[in-house]
């Protein structure tokens, strides 16, 4: 898909006011508060593997609900101290897969801890937490379970997850509390706005490709799963459209971004049909614009001319890898 | 797609030997005893609608585990005695719909209850009855949720319904027990044979497409959904395909057409690449093979050499509608 | 497809000028007058079905140029007197198919007949009636027959066969000839305009996802059959455009919907790439802006937002049937 | 496509028996007797091009039914005398274009007559010549307009008009009787193998990737049109499929192929799935096996292994170029 | 693909300047002297083929870097004195394919030469030259090979070759040297436009849907191959975009075009997604216009609406056949 | 795409003759003695990256015809001792990437040499080493670069590079010579069965979804690339099939590992349309067949049945971890 959506030069001022509910803070401060009324490790049990070079152990934390959710946390071997350290979501259809497959953090020095994404796994990675909340009204798929109400909806469950996953990295042995950083792609970007947008404290953010952001937009410009299957389910339920952009309104990554306050850094592909690059920009633009600080937080955005959904990988990585070494070295 | 599975005259005496689990009946027994604790009809309500020959009822019954599925009831209006009925169950990705839908049934002069399919609307139709019990291990679309177990799985659930679907018809006002019909197409078409097998007291079965028929073959033929999900779910979890193998086991429409005893009707499209006919086959071959009875019940086919899992459509119903009437007449 | 034509605030005034010929108006007269030269009806003889709450004539009406035109004609079973009666025109590569596959209309207790589409039947349903006609100069699918003069046109065969079956359902016994309704999805609604420009005496006009309007624009941003076909042909025949253009100028549905005096009901999906919203909103908008009368007729629109060209499908079937109960209410 | 029909072992020695109707010989007697009443040659006028080798001339010759039938007639420039002379008949949807599209053969030194096809161009090439028996009952594509008997089938018409044009061919100045060649690709490669059959006096036969054989299996292998569009046809008209097979007996190219006589050069593609290379070896294998001679005629195949519907292109025409030089050379 | 580029109105003024860098003539300068240092014929041998009213030759010459470039030089048969002659160059993914191919030119009196395309045959069609220069660093496919330097890529040596072409046409016998015009469909219509900005004394420009044109956009709008193929490199080459587009600058067909002279007959279609219609009247546009000269260069222009990538073809060839007569006549 | 290749009972012992020809072991020994007659280490130096538990090198050795291909030298960092050390091959259009793309045998605490794929990178991962070789006769993709002969062919050089690969791995400080293992996934897999027929002394090889098996099948039963694209290049070259047929021998990778001594490890994917599940099980069945000992190597095979060509993934990987280990420890 060559370039589809606006040119590049209203992409960087691309600045839409995205719909927020009154009561959004409200929102989330309560679901916040229920969750925290949990202690938040459940279990945390080595993982043996086949790698001399990193320790992985086997975590389970209290997520929405006291649900219990996975993870890996994975360390260079042998390092005892505390450590800076990644919190990282997963792609939409993913979870947390087998211990070697999301090396790149590890290896490179910092601790990592890989979320689970409750009841997603199956379609493109592997994973091990259902979502025993998924049987709500709603359509068949994990982007509309529970779409008809904010309170039910799938999002609202899984980004209390991605806050109780900080809050979890910060109970391991070995986590730098100050030094603890999200990131994410597609899913895992818009999470990990969201999560950015919900606690004040973290390091950094990673977000490239997020999902999530500027969703009123999204459904309308886009086929592709998963926009497009809340498209379909509204093409089959005609009469849900309201009460779906109002549940959408409660987990728009823009309006999580404007709260924000840590340094981030973005990557976004101007082919990407997936999540379309003016969505994502919707979010970079207006990242920190209404987090009450009177300077902007730092802000680094790597745009790919050519690319889809994949958008910079490799050589985003090695960007996002100097980038964080240089804010956590100013710290 | 031009003919892909196996040549007609092949079809013809296509019985394979399907994998039917040890504890089959008693899983079943124990599954329909479970669900019968419960008084089956919770709700009947009428229902307006523009339509003047014919009344509708918005019904609500215990189907799996005692939760709430719905249903409408259609009769042909101002009609007070007891009338054959036909109980009929949607395709995949489908429920209930609105009541003017599907008006073919009453129109002829039967009862009508047609079956919401629990969590699966909003993909091909609407719906109105949740899974409460979706949030079990296994994979994000319905055809694999809970997929892990025959305990967990969706279709436990789903056919359990269905049995109870034909018994909520019998306590409504206006049915003539002993001349209770199922009905359905695709995925309807398989849980018609698994309630034939179930319930010994049925006044015919109309089957077309039929899903659930020879699992076993049909996620190694066809990519097609909902075939083709089970082995995008198994593409990812490797691990799993013993398991799903044998949950899979528990749900054959071809071992529950074994047990069945009623008179029953089926068309197969030659091309369909969605239910391939082999499958199909499978289970027509065998209907009632297993039935215990000395002779084999009643069994009539149309192949559609031409069509693919739309089938015989429109000329198809016609069929069906003489053979039905002929069939309740010799009753 | 997502959105794809233009805004829905710019669709909502659209209304461009629509190429009409000079002789618009004297060639659809002639047209007309010549088809009144003969008897109507040909031939009525009940049809038999299975359906008990229904009754059914096979019905041939003479249509253009005296040709013999099928149409199913059913009623309400056992109802005597004069009822509304819905006309319908069935869509592109369809005829009236069998008898029982469009029952809404008399099960909510109108009379309701059913044209055969000439010559197109074979390639989305069935129908019986030929086109005696389709042999003149042009392209090789029904869309281009004859295109190259509006003399041969099929559409000037089709649309005069439309405003005949109306001529034909007031010859029938049981038809309230003040309360005929004309309806269609698609190509029939592209003649239900066309019929409601041409006859000034209709209760009222069902059109959805109209076919036909604004053509000189169809064909230029959709590929999709039948506009698409067009341009295959003219891709084929580059000397043909001037001619090609000039005989469609005599079938633009916006041109008939311009001189429209009956009230309205439309539907159109946001999405649909087959007939695109843009020219189903330029019949809309300029619906009876030239009927000569001081006040414009009464006019109601859905829009389906997330639909492609099945648009509002059942929801919007149950907005008409009760639009169109209170709009003969008011008679 | 990769291969898909038959292993090329098993293709070499394909010559299955072929539904061959008792009247076949009869029915095209009668049919080319009707054709034979009217004089051949309508009109022949100088057609000026920019072309200076060559000089073309526009002929209309009595085809089926004594409808007018257009070809253009090009001779190398400035030639007087008789010329060997090939007649050629065009793909499906195609027609004679125009007269500078098909110049191999004059340049070779033949005379050439390129027939068009009646009611086909449009769709992937021009023409004029219009079929006006399209309009019988049947579908709605060239190839199954009239299908439900032999005698309205589009095809008895073109056949026939293949045929004219070969008498057409032997009554224009310049041509040498005894020395017309048939030849075609495609459809056109059918119609050479059909004339082969029904006349007795050709020099040569050149037929490549051929239309129209062994059609009963054809319709069954291959979704590709036009066989494709058949099959569509007998998929809406469930009921017809008797009457379509019926039909397809009476102009199978195997049927005829087996009564040939004249030298025959073919060229097949084994990956063509628009016209299965099982179905073009059916008429190779069993070319002149009926014709009642007791030495079968000169045979020769090319095939081309990786090739699909393309076939051997400019390869083939060399080959065909020499052979037919040397077969004409030894006349 | 309907209409997806601007629309027609603004095509028509569409002149953007294209960027040219600063050294482009002195780097196309020094290129071609380098070239110059050779003798332009390698060989020129008859060529046997089975065509009587055009000879044949088989021609090396050399080209870029002294390589050996095959092309087939065709005359009208029997006539010695010297003729205007047609330089024809291939598109992409083709070479001069066997001499039987392409006879228009020759057949109306033209000599003819057709150049091989180094390194390219094999995709669409054959040819017999390779590019030994092809191992420089960039991409795997033709149009990406040595694209990270002007003085490495493909284009640079094929542009020397077509321009070298045209000085081996002046070296042949029967060559009337003043009369000497480039043509080309596709990459042979952006190649002729090279040499016409190249070379100052060519009689006339045939350029159809030509590729090579603003390149900068024409990446940026298309996916189809070959400008597609640039994207993909960049997709996975990020750190390239800016070599990539200087490079692309020394071989921009609208820079050429611009210092052209010959009077030039162009052809375009609006739905050509390969070489989209902006990029082709980008050059059309601004043909001439930094020439020097203080009349503008005739020119002639056809627009083909409903085409895609094959523009006018056959209707576009006699268009082309009555205006080079036009032109030459009046030298 | 489900199952289109053999039946897996079928596969497990699937041993077709692969053709080989006379002087296979000759053309090998002749090409790697050239070769060797240059020093293998061209230039090593460090690569700095931001991974802080590995050390990388840029590699330069010495490959076919002494020219330089890059690799990357990747260690668990501080770590001095000789260590076991995998050779990987990339796949199809790809190159060596950038050094923290495959960090897995480094952080498994194997020494890791990554090969760059010399012409290829470009379509699907970066690279930096060009093919000088690359301009002979042959196709324009890189698959049939040079295919008219063995002596030019891509793959003649390219299996050079992956032998010397070898080589230059045991020259490196660090590396225990004798335990050297070649590893690869497609391309990758192909090439490490080549060199395992080539090299005596391996530790172990690890091959999955291997490309270049039986190569002559291969290219009749996908049209995937590459494969494909090699018989795209005959469906164009019509005449070169018995050339390509004779080249393609000589790197076919089961005559390789029909040479092979070392134990290895298979993974294939029963739906792999790439590279077909038949030419995989070809390669494995006859692993060490023509090796000439006694014992036949240790050999293991992990079956896929729901994947396609991206095989077991992370599964996979750990299933060779654990191999691998147990085989090391073994020695």
């Amino acid at each position: 898909m060559a370039l589809f959506d606006l040119p590049l030069e209203e992409l960087r001022r691309y600045a839409p006011a995205v719909a927020e509910p009154a009561d959004f803070d409200a929102f989330w401060r309560t679901t916040l508060a229920e969750a925290a009324t949990r202690p938040v490790l459940l279990d945390v049990r080595p993982e043996p593997t086949d790698l001399r070079l990193v320790e992985t152990w086997d975590v389970t934390f209290t997520g929405f609900g006291g649900d219990p959710v996975r993870a890996w946390y994975t360390r260079p071997a042998g390092l005892a101290g505390p450590l800076a350290t990644v919190v990282e979501f997963p792609g939409y259809g993913r979870g947390r897969g087998l211990p070697h497959e999301r090396l790149t953090w590890a290896v490179a020095g910092y601790a990592h801890l890989l979320m689970d994404c409750r009841g997603q796994s199956g379609q493109y990675g592997g994973g091990d937490t259902p979502d025993p909340g998924q049987g709500a009204a709603g359509g068949p798929w994990p982007v509309t379970w529970g779409i008809l109400t904010p309170h039910d909806y799938h999002y609202r469950r899984l980004i209390t997850d991605a806050a109780r996953a900080v809050q979890a990295a910060r109970a391991l042995p070995g986590v730098a509390p100050d030094r603890v950083v999200v990131a994410g792609n597609s899913q895992g970007g818009g999470l990990a706005l969201a999560v950015a947008g919900l606690l004040p404290d973290l390091a950094a953010v990673l977000s490239t490709a997020p999902f999530l952001c500027h969703l009123q937009r999204a459904i309308e410009i886009t086929d592709a799963a998963p926009y497009g299957d809340i498209a379909r389910y509204l093409a089959v339920n005609r009469e849900a459209e309201e009460a779906v952009r109002r549940t959408l309104s409660y987990v728009d990554a823009v309006t999580f971004a404007r709260r924000a306050v840590a340094p981030a850094h973005f990557g976004i592909g101007l082919r990407d049909t997936v999540c379309p690059p003016s969505t994502g920009f919707a979010a970079h633009n207006q990242y920190g614009a209404a987090n009450g600080r009177p300077v902007p937080p730092e802000r680094e955005l790597h745009v790919y001319p050519f690319n889809q959904h994949e958008g910079g990988e490799a050589v985003h990585v090695r960007r996002q890898l100097r980038w964080l070494a240089s804010v956590l070295a100013d710290r």
